[in-house]
C-alpha cells in the first residue's frame, strides 16, 4: 500500500520527510505544485482546482491509498472537496495540528500561525471552536517566513527580528500552544523555541505520522520514494538539500496536472 | 493607439501608474498573471511561455501598439522571444534601466538588485558589459523585498536592515549608481535614499515613459484604463490601494490564457 503527498510547493517536503522516516517500508509518492506555488495568495477557487489537479496525479499513476494533504492553505480550502471525490482516506495538516493543540493546551489559549490564505480562511479557529467554544484562538498570519525559510534564513538576527515582530503579540495574550500552521515553519522551530520556551509547539512533522498509524493500512510494500515537482525552481533545492539531499526529482509538465 | 503592459503579478502597477500619469489620453491595458505569481523563481521555459500568453491576450483582445514588459523576470528571459513573435514595438525594463544607468554612473560602478531569477539571468550585466567592458557591476538578488513590499512594510526599522543586509556589501564595492531591478522596489525607494542618499537609483517608473516617448507613436485614445488579473489575491489589493485606488480591476480566467 502507498502514500500519496501533495503540496503546493517544497515545504511540504518536511512532512513528506518525516513520513518517510517513520515509515521506511511504504511507498510514498510526493508531487509539489512549484510551478503555481504559492497558493497562500490564491482564492479558494483557484486553490480547489489546483488540489483536485494534484489528487488525481497521484491516484492516476500510483494508485495511492492515502492521501496527505501537506499544504495549510490546500488543507483549508480544499479538504472537503478532495475528500470528496476521492474514495480513499484523506489526512489534512489541520485537523491534525487542531487535535494535537487540544491535547496539549492546560489554559485553553492557542496561537495559530500560517500563511495570509489561511489564516484568513479561519479553518483553524473553526475547527478549535467545533471541539470547545471555550478554547481561545488567537492568530497571526506571517508572510515573510515562508521567504525567510526559502532563502535559507533559518536563524540569525534578522529572523529572529521578524519572529518576535509576528508572535509578540499572541504570545502576550497568555497563549501556552502554538501550531505552526504552515509546512515551512517547522524549519524555524529552533529560534521560536529559543525566543518562547515555554510554548507548546505543534508541528505537522510530528503528528502527521501518528495520525497516518491511526488508520491501520498495512505499509508494507518495498519503500519506493518518487518526487515530483512541476517546475524546477532554484528554492526547491535550498531546501531540499537541507532535508532530502540524497534522493532525485523528477519534473512533470504542468500541462499533464492541468486537466480541471 | 493603445499600449499593453504585462507583469507576473502586481508589482508592475507601479509602472502602470506612471505611465498612466505620462499619457493621459493613450488607452492602457494591463494584465497581472496572480494566478502563477511570482515569476522570480521560475524556470526560463516556463516563464517564456507565459509572458507570450500575456502577450496574446492583450494583442487579441485590444490590439495594442506597443507592448511593455514590466517585470524584471519576464524581461530578462522572455523579451527576445515577445519581440518575435510579435509585430509591434517591446519595450523591456531591463534595456531601459540599464540605458539610464549609463548615462547616470560617473565611476562606471554599477549594482544592480532584483529577483534570485533576474540576477541569476544576469541579463543586466550582460547588457551593461555589451555597451562598454570597462563597466563594472555588483549584482545581489534580495528575495525578501518582494514579500516585504506586499505586506506594505515599506519603511520601518525590520525594513532597514533587511536593505542594509543586502546592500552593504555591494555599495561598499564602490558602486555610484543602482539599478532597482524589480518593479515592486520602487516602493522602498525612499528608505534606500535614506540610507545611502549618495547613490543614483535607477528606477523602472522614471524612465519607462521616456522610452514610450522615443517611440513617436501617437497615443491619442480616449484614455481608457482597463485592469486585469488571473486571480483576485489579497495583496493585489494592498498594492492596488498603495497606487490606483480609484481603478476597477476585472478578473480573466486562467483558461482564457493559457493557451500554449
Amino acid at each position: 500500500m502507498s502514500i500519496g503527498v501533495f503540496d503546493s510547493g517544497i515545504g511540504g517536503l518536511t512532512v513528506f520527510k518525516s513520513i518517510s522516516e517513520n515509515f521506511p517500508e511504504a511507498n510514498i509518492y510526493y508531487i509539489g505544485d512549484t510551478a503555481r506555488v504559492p497558493y497562500g495568495n490564491k482564492s479558494a477557487e483557484t486553490i480547489i482546482r489546483y488540489s483536485l489537479e494534484l489528487s488525481n496525479f497521484l491516484i492516476k499513476n500510483f494508485n495511492v491509498d492515502l492521501l496527505v494533504i501537506a499544504c495549510n492553505s490546500a488543507s483549508s480550502y480544499a479538504f472537503e472537496t478532495v475528500k470528496k471525490y476521492t474514495n480513499i482516506p484523506v489526512i489534512d495538516v489541520i485537523t491534525a495540528g487542531v487535535l494535537n493543540a487540544i491535547s496539549k493546551t492546560k489554559n485553553k489559549k492557542i496561537g495559530v500561525i500560517g500563511t495570509q490564505a489561511t489564516i484568513r480562511s479561519k479553518s483553524y479557529e473553526k475547527k478549535i471552536k467545533d471541539i470547545g467554544k471555550d478554547y481561545q484562538v488567537f492568530s497571526k498570519a506571517c508572510p515573510l517566513f515562508v521567504p525567510l525559510v526559502e532563502e535559507g534564513r533559518i536563524k540569525g538576527n534578522i529572523t529572529r527580528l521578524i519572529i518576535k515582530d509576528y508572535l509578540d503579540d499572541i504570545v502576550n495574550e497568555g497563549i501556552d500552544t502554538l501550531i505552526l500552521g504552515c509546512t515551512h515553519y517547522p524549519l524555524l522551530k529552533d529560534e521560536i523555541k529559543n525566543l518562547y520556551p515555554d510554548l507548546n509547539i505543534v508541528d505537522s512533522t510530528d503528528i502527521i505520522p501518528q495520525f497516518i498509524k491511526n488508520q491501520n493500512i498495512n505499509l508494507k510494500e518495498n519503500g519506493e520514494r518518487r518526487i515530483f515537482i512541476t517546475d524546477e525552481s532554484p528554492s526547491f533545492y535550498v531546501l531540499k538539500d537541507l532535508l532530502i539531499p540524497d534522493l532525485d526529482i523528477e519534473k512533470v509538465e504542468l500541462s499533464e496536472i492541468c486537466t480541471l
